[in-house]
C-alpha cells in the first residue's frame, strides 16, 4: 500500500479522510504542549476576544494534518524522513467542533543525490466542513525509491 | 508580564525552560494526531531502522516549541494570533529521554497596517540536552501594541 | 471483599454501578485503539449514517463492563486470569452520553483440573440509561479457590 | 482503498502492521476502562504472581486488535456495523514492551438477508513478537456490497 | 457496601490497594494540572537537585489517596461531600515507579446539626514501597446516616 | 522571572490567570486519580443529586490551583518544596464548564532554620467566574533566598 518516490506524481492529489476536533483534542494538546493561552484554555476569555469562543490550537491543526496523511498508511514503509514544513500559514480559525480534512498535491519530486532515495514536496490544505481553508503549506518529506 | 510589540527588539533573544519528551508523551501524541507511522509506534521496526529505536514525532517536538515558549507567559494577554511557521527544518531525530528547550531570537518587528498591533518574527531553536540544534525555523505571530 | 470460587453460585446475579460515556472517553479510546474509523471520530460523517450521530466503539464499550465488574473489587485478589470473552454481541448502538452498567450472571462454576482453582462463567450484559440491553455475552475467568 | 463484501474471499488473509504496548497504554486504559486490578496497576503486588511483572489488560490487546485492522483504511467506507467477537480466547499474557500484530483470515462470508450487504467472520490471531499467538477469536462484521 | 455515618467507628482503620506512580501519570498531571515545574519535566534539571531525578507532584500523590480511599467503593452511596483537607503535610518524596497505598484511621464521627447526616474525619497515611509514610493529613468528609 | 524568598512581602498578592474546566478533565481525572465515584462519572446518578448535575472532584479543583500558580513561572527556580497545605475547605460545588483562577496572598515568611531558605505561607482562594470562592487553604511553600 505504501507509495514509493516513483509513485509520486507532480500534480496529483489525493484528500484524507475527515476528523472532527473535540474539546478533549483541544484539552489534550494543551496539556501534551504546555501552550495554556487563555485563548485555548479560558472560555470566559475567550469569549471577549474577535473569535468569541476558544479557539483550536494552530499546532495541533497541524499536527491532525501530518496524523490525517499518514492515516492513509502511503508512508508506512516508505518514508524514511520529515525533512520541512514550509510557509506553514494559519488562515482561519478552527473551532471545537469543526470537522477538518488534508488536500495534498505533489508540486515537488526529485531525485536525491543519494541514492535510492528521493524528496517529495506536496502542497498540503487543510479544509474545514464548509470547504474553507483553514491551513496550508509546503511539507517536504524524503522517500524511499522502489527497490 | 506580557511582551507587547513595542517590547520585541531585532537580535534580542529568550530562551525557554526545557522538557523531557516521554514515552508517554509520543503515545500520546500518536493517538491524538493519528499519526502511528511504525517508527514512532513500533520499537521493533524502529530497531531496524538506521535509527536504532523509536523516533519522536517531528510536529510533536515543534508542538513543545510552540507550548515551552506560550509557558513563559510572555503572550498571554498580548498575542492576537499565530500567523505562520516559515522553513521549519527538522534537523537531527529526537528521541524518547532527550530533553529539549527552545532559543528565540527576534528577527523582525514591523507594524501592522492595521493600527494596534505589529508584526514579530522570532527565530526559533529547539535544542536538546547536548546543545544541539534538532529544529529551527521561524515563527511569525501578531502581537498587541502598548494601549 | 474479594469473591473466591466457592462463592459463586450459579443463578446469583449483581449489578455494577454505571458510568457515563463522554466524548472524551470516545476520544480517548479511538487514540489508544488507533481505530479512528469516521464513524467515531467524523461528525459529519456519522451524521450522514442511520445512525445521525457518532457511535462509541464497541470494544470500548466491552471495555467499560470489563472495569465496571472490577470496580467492585471482587476480583483484586482472587483472579488468576481472564479467560475467555464468548458470543460477545454488540445489540444496540451506544451514543456519546449514554450511561451503562452491567448485569452479571453466574451461569456455570466449576472446579479446575488444577487443585485451587475455578472456572466461573458469566452472563454479562450491558444496559443503558433506557434499560436496554446494549451488548451481551459471556465472561469466563479463573479464580481462586478459599485457601 | 475500502474493501466491500464482494472482495472478501474465505480462506485470504492480511496482516496488519504492528504496535508496541507501552506503560503509558496500560495506565490510560487502567483510567479509561476502569480496571485497575493490582496486576495492571501495583508493580509490586505483580511482582508477586506467576507473572512476575504487571500484565496488559486483556480487553486493552483485544482492542489493540481492533484498532490495527482499523488502520488498513480497509472499513472506512465500507462497514456498516460490528456484529460480534466470538470465542475470543485470552491465550498467553501480554507484557509492557511486546510489540503485537493481528492476523485475519476470512473464515465465513455470506450475503445478508437484507440487500446491498453482506456478513463477514474472521479468524483473527494476536501476535507477539516472538510469533506466539497470544489471543485469537472470530470477528464478525456487517460490510456493504459493491454499489 | 457503602458505609454509612453509624459505621465509622473512632479508632477503627482500613488499608486500600496499592498502585504504582508511572512516569504517564506524572506527564498526565503535568498537563492537566499545568504545574510543568522542571522537578516534575525536566529530567536533566531534576538530577542536579537533592533529589537526583524527577519528583512526582505532591498533588499527585494526594489525587491518588482520594482515588484510592474511593476505589474501595464505601462512599458510592454514602459520601455526601468531601468537606476539607487539614494540616496535609508532604513527609517524603515519591519517585517515578514506586507504589503507594493509604492508610485510613477513623479519628472523629460526629452528628451533623443537619437530621439524616454526619461528619467524619479520617486520618490518612499514605504509604510508599518501603514502609516510609510519604503524605499524611486529615480528611473530612459529610456522610449520610443509615436510612 | 523567579521569586525568592525575599520577594515576598506578608500581604502582598497576586491573582493567576483562569482555566475552564472541562469534561475532558473530570474523566482524565477520574482515570488518573481512580475516584470514579458516580458523583463526577455518572450523569444520570448526579442528576439526582442536589447538585442536579457531575461535580468536578474537589482534589481535581485543588489541582488546578496549584498549576495555575505554577504557570506563573515564579517558583521554576526558586522553589524547594511543597510541605504543606493546611485547613483546605471544599466551598462550593464547582461543575463543568465554570472558569477558575487563584488569588493568593502572602500571610507569612520566616527564614529557615537551615541557612539560604526560608518558609512561605500564602493563603489561597479559588474563585469562580461568578467571583464565588470554591476552595480556600494556606499552602506553605519552601523558597530558596537569594543567593
Amino acid at each position: 500500500m505504501g507509495m514509493w518516490f516513483e509513485d509520486f506524481i507532480v500534480g496529483e492529489m489525493f484528500e484524507t479522510v475527515a476528523r472532527t476536533v473535540t474539546e478533549a483534542d483541544v484539552v489534550t494538546f494543551s496539556g501534551l504542549s504546555g501552550d495554556m493561552h487563555p485563548l485555548h484554555t479560558d472560555a470566559e476569555y475567550a469569549k471577549a476576544t474577535p473569535f468569541g469562543q476558544r479557539v483550536v490550537h494552530g499546532a495541533l491543526v497541524l499536527s491532525l494534518a501530518v496524523g490525517l496523511r499518514g492515516r492513509t498508511g502511503r508512508f508506512d514503509d516508505t518514508l524514511i524522513a520529515f525533512l520541512e514544513i514550509r510557509s506553514w500559514q494559519f488562515r482561519r480559525p478552527v473551532f471545537i467542533g469543526d470537522t477538518v480534512h488534508a488536500r495534498n498535491e505533489v508540486v515537488e519530486a526529485r531525485a536525491s543525490s543519494k541514492p535510492g532515495r528521493g524528496v517529495v514536496v506536496q502542497r498540503v490544505e487543510v479544509v474545514n466542513q464548509e470547504g474553507e481553508v483553514v491551513q496550508s503549506g509546503d511539507m517536504v518529506t524524503l522517500v524511499r525509491q522502489r527497490p
